[in-house]
């Protein structure tokens, strides 16, 4: 069956923006990228910073609160909705809740076909890109960098640690119906 | 009833975003913000610039093409199924097609409560502003000043060429049922 | 004789960069716009939430430690040395020592045909434009608004209140020699 | 001697910004970091895309034009003023012009103790990040990778295709006297 959504989940630093980027470039026909960053910055600049919305820790941590989860259902159910409306879209997210965020997915995407890829960065190499981009709290990368993928199951992996994102791209291109 | 969608529509510069982050912070619940731009953002990088995407011509003009439209349509069905699913909504647009722009809105915002509120700016002032953001293409704010609103029925109209955004944003609470 | 620098001082969301891009615009010849926010982005990110450094505290306060005060000082006259080798320079800063910091400005440009140029706005007004940008700590507009000004000397005062910023950049531009 | 001046010199994409963060990051002492992006952004937008200043021609090609040219030397001696008045600064920049480049780098920062460093990426690669970074002119990348090094001499060398932004950084701070 055709691919209808490619769902990117690792860590912070780990490379989902850049591959989505190049998997846009590569794909032939047109998918649309949408990521958490992208949710977040959708908030209210209140929740972006408090216990109710989502709070980053000094020390690399984020935590999520009640109203943050609530608009993010409803706003997964938002891009569930575009891919209905005939769109095919890449989606970047962490999965700070693990197996757990992959349920919540799971449940908003039900009946679609998705490309799960797991998108891994050694620990270490992915603080040091977040120390190049400078413009990341110090610490999500490593915090996240096994966090992100526990207890989620992939149809791909792919690993930035040594592979580049258009090669990685390049991979998960083919795998799409 | 209560509202569910505010709906922003104006020419670039007229000071759509600015509205929306200020009715983010004066409004007591939580709303999120998306925008046209936001769309934009998530296309590929090759619809960004192209006949069948969106091309932005050199004297501010502004031209979509058959994929645009089609994404566009998608993307607004999901901005619909967001409301749907609980989360209020500001949604910040200009209505290069007028009339025509609002009922596709429509359609897609189909039973829900919608207040609609024009953002009006005089085209020399916004041209000045364009200038004063520099990040945007000369031309557009002068161009899309009036063309915008050509036809567009609302529930409030409000004008930015005298008035802060954060009054304008006071003056829409009020109306938020 | 022919003015060389000109020096926008006020407070944060004042309008200093957009009068800044406005006046580049206006200008005949070409002038090149630094500012202070470029200065702190050229920061390491360690200097940029220190003690030595340079601090945002929560309430919109603004501390600068003796590292960040030397590094400023040889930004300074890095400035200084651009218009001293021909090129028109517009700076844009935020008077935090009030008239300690417009000598250190004398101190620098010894020499330079200077315009100084007084931004003012009012704290509320201000204040509410950083809610509408979205992109500051709150609370730093309304703090500077005064502050920035206090003992401070100027060849002419414009107040962004009532008064765009391309039209402030047009009185500014009347003065130039 | 003690380095006074990192410069860091390599085609677009090849990771020079990256590197120049590792070494804030790394180095003991603070570093300001400047490039040419940061000149460019300084610029009137008029001269940002016209014959007289700097023009992205759609290939990837860059031509620079007499008044960017003069403003750059007016900036250079700036950043070397910045150096001898006490800052370490780590310089940023894509020699078009190849070793012309690097003898008017040396005419500005004369006497002062440079540590001259070439910034290598394979072409392919760098032509691959730039799609991946998404915010850069494509063709740039492929096109500056060997021309920015042409007649240049180097005290060291880094090559960023198989080696991480932080590694490089940790090289070359191991030459920093």
């Amino acid at each position: 069956m055709t691919t209808q959504v490619i769902l990117l989940n690792g860590g912070s630093s780990s490379g989902k923006s850049g591959i989505a980027r190049c998997l846009q470039a590569v794909l032939p026909e047109p998918w649309l990228a949408v990521g958490v960053d992208a949710f977040i910055r959708a908030l209210p600049a209140s929740l972006q910073a408090s216990d109710a919305g989502i709070d980053f820790t000094g020390d690399g941590g984020v935590k999520v609160g009640p109203e943050f989860m609530a608009l993010e259902t409803a706003w997964m159910e938002g891009v569930a909705a575009t891919v209905r409306a005939g769109a095919r879209v890449i989606i970047d997210d962490v999965f700070l809740g693990g197996a757990a965020s992959q349920q919540r997915w799971r449940k908003a995407l039900a009946g679609l076909e998705i490309l799960w890829v797991g998108v891994y960065c050694d620990a270490a190499i992915a603080a040091g890109r977040e120390i190049s981009r400078g413009d990341r709290v110090r610490g999500m990368a490593e915090l996240q960098a096994e966090l992100a993928h526990q207890g989620v199951e992939y149809d791909l992996e792919v690993d930035t640690t040594h592979t580049e994102s258009l090669e990685c791209a390049r991979i998960i291109a083919a795998r799409i119906g």
